[in-house]
């Protein structure tokens, strides 16, 4: 299978949208074995847009667009798609009720008849269902001159609709015609740097295994491929040995999932006291469906007078050494646990920036204190880069923490 | 000026690595009036970029290439461009010098010669100075078979590297060649669905005009650009007119810190009692730098007992009308305005699922009080979509259900 991936839009081209979409569906068709031939990103634009059809598809069997299919008059990837394969439309009922039903949840009057642009299918697609947005996918086979068969399938542009679209519809059937599948096997590696989790893997590597590392903030994906099944199997065995509760169990593709589980388990609850990163773990968490059955709740606080009043740190903690210090971190986690009812906390408190730092606290100076049961810990963190990737470091570094506290890794 | 943008490396279409060099060079680009013709993403291989070059020269006179530059093997972009046009290569000094230079910093010993491949430039082209990294770029000046002109562009692949030298020496170059720079503005219209921007554009549509959409969480980026300078002026008064407050001011890109400059114009404090957001209005809240000056903080009331014992929230409220409900979103704001001394709150309570749901109380039925001095707004709301979308879309309207209350727009 040859797969190109077209993303349509102005927006990509001007740079005023990142295509994070592009690396979804890489990583999905990745993992799978696939490495996409090529992509193309096009403007809204007929010219451009057959141009594009034409180049992949002189290269490719399946061609996957993302964007131009909502219900604004720049949304023409369907219509051009529908000329370029010489298909008229037909209208799709369940996407038809699915648009109106949305708008009619709104609460809004005067339903604008030209929503309904996007319940047209062309004329031998199947409609791809969109359960977080109103317009649909399209599935297109057909056939080039040669007879050779081709396979056209159209993903709307905003991520949350197309994500659940290519992961729950498009890649299960996608996976179906893929001959040889790799064998794979993904690990989530916490708690450790990339360059670190390379250097590991070394004594491992061979040339029929392919090894590809990806990180994020607060885990490494490391990704295992080979035709040969039982060489594989040796492989997977070797990285459990070497990174033991470094990697995360099966269900979890990120540290607070495990932290969830794991309390979970202990009928044991969770709470978090935040500054600087101002509700990033608390929203983190609740991230996780079925959070609630641990996480009581977090208090952001962001003003001193809250860390005082509603945590409880003593005035004089944040006079004698500040409100970013060891103490003021240890005591808001004490604090936040008694308050909120809960056996596991994290705080943080830090200077993210641009402004606020001084020389003996400068931006990035991050405290983080974890606590479990009786056991309580706070380190110091020197971070750097911008606002946003300071407290992105806090929030998985809290994380983090809290994880091996429970795991007896310290 | 017709501008193809190829970017190369295994790592994007496998999507480990996110593509931010495109958004940086269609911004700037499109800053100066061009929308490139397309852009390809392809990986680190021979026939592919080939196949690229073909169909890039095919429609543009300009290819900007990113990445593959460096001296690992599988960087191998400037041995397929130079073979590509003909070329042997030579030794650039400066850039050897450059490469020497940056090692002997590092420390290190045993420099590896393969480094200064780095420094071997196509015959006839120039080399573009990396005062970042060790990789120069490489301008190529060249003719079709025609005589047209083709000018190839290649730059390496890592932000710190490429944005210095694509804005300091590439983008001046490329702007002396443009020969009718496009006058262009941007606004963000907040609180208004996408499909209503553009139905209220339509008046002032002509063909002179080239107007874009981008719908966000939370407002429509409005792009209006065209050749003609008065004509520009006189439709930018005209979106003034029609949108009015639902702008957002000259400074401002997100609703939210248009909350923020109005509250510190008035010296207020805001504060945000949170439920099924858990924590993503207060981490958007404090995403923006001097968020401090405003937001005293927050308290995520995931379990009751929180929203009882730190909001004030009455048990017989909870009791009576259930946690997810107008009544307990009304006690929640108008508890943590006066628990974290606020002037202005946002309170969300609501049902993100996707467990949770219940015939009276469905998943996606979310709750959102606003408060503002003495005024109190709550609205019910039916959010439909995954747990992300749901909290996304609870998130953007809370805060513009505030924006709307501060700007006296109900």
């Amino acid at each position: 299978m040859k797969i190109s991936i077209i993303s349509i839009g102005d927006e990509l081209l001007k740079g005023s949208t990142i295509n994070t979409n592009l690396a979804h569906i890489g990583q999905k068709l990745f993992e799978s074995g696939i490495l996409p031939i090529n992509s193309l990103t096009i403007p809204d634009s007929e010219k451009e847009m057959r141009d594009a059809f034409d180049f992949a598809f002189s290269l490719c069997d399946v061609v996957i667009t993302t964007g131009g299919l909502g219900p604004t008059a720049d949304d023409v990837s369907k219509d051009i798609a529908a000329s370029y394969f010489g298909r008229g439309f037909y209208e799709d009922e369940d996407s038809k009720a699915n648009i109106i039903e949305r708008w009619n949840k709104l609460n809004r009057k005067d339903f604008p008849a030209r929503l309904l642009q996007q319940a047209k299918i062309p004329e031998g697609a199947e409609p791809i269902k969109n359960i977080t947005g109103t317009a649909p996918g399209i599935w297109l086979e057909s056939e080039d001159p040669d007879g050779k068969p081709r396979l056209l399938i159209m993903l709307p542009g905003p991520p949350s609709e197309l994500r659940p679209m290519f992961d729950d519809i498009v890649m299960p059937r996608l996976r179906k015609r893929i001959e040889n599948p790799l064998k794979s096997k993904l690990f989530f590696v916490a708690g450790m740097a990339e360059s670190i989790v390379e250097e590991k893997m070394q004594p491992l590597l061979c040339p029929e295994l392919s090894v590809a590392y990806c990180a994020s903030p607060g885990n490494v994906r490391l990704f295992l491929s080979s035709a040969d099944n039982a060489l594989l199997r040796k492989k997977i065995e070797g990285v459990q040995k070497i990174f033991k509760k470094h990697l995360l169990p099966e269900n979890c593709s990120l540290p607070v999932e495990h932290i969830i589980g794991l309390l979970r388990t202990k009928n044991l609850r969770l709470a978090t006291a935040e500054s600087c990163t101002g509700g990033l773990i608390a929203s983190e968490i609740t991230s996780v469906s079925g959070a609630s059955d641990v996480f009581t709740g977090s208090v952001i606080s962001y003003a001193n007078k809250v860390k005082t009043d509603v945590l409880g740190v003593a005035p004089e903690t944040i006079e004698n050494f500040g409100a970013v210090s060891a103490e003021c971190a240890s005591e808001m986690v004490s604090g936040v646990c008694e308050k909120l009812a809960a056996d596991a906390g994290i705080a943080v408190t830090g200077i993210a920036g641009p402004g606020g730092g001084t020389k003996e606290k400068p931006v990035g100076l991050v405290f983080i204190a974890v606590k479990f049961y009786g056991e309580l810990v706070v380190k110091r963190y020197n971070f750097s880069g911008t606002r946003e990737a300071i407290r992105i470091r806090a929030l998985s570094m809290s994380i983090n923490m809290l994880r091996e506290l429970i795991l007896g890794m310290n």
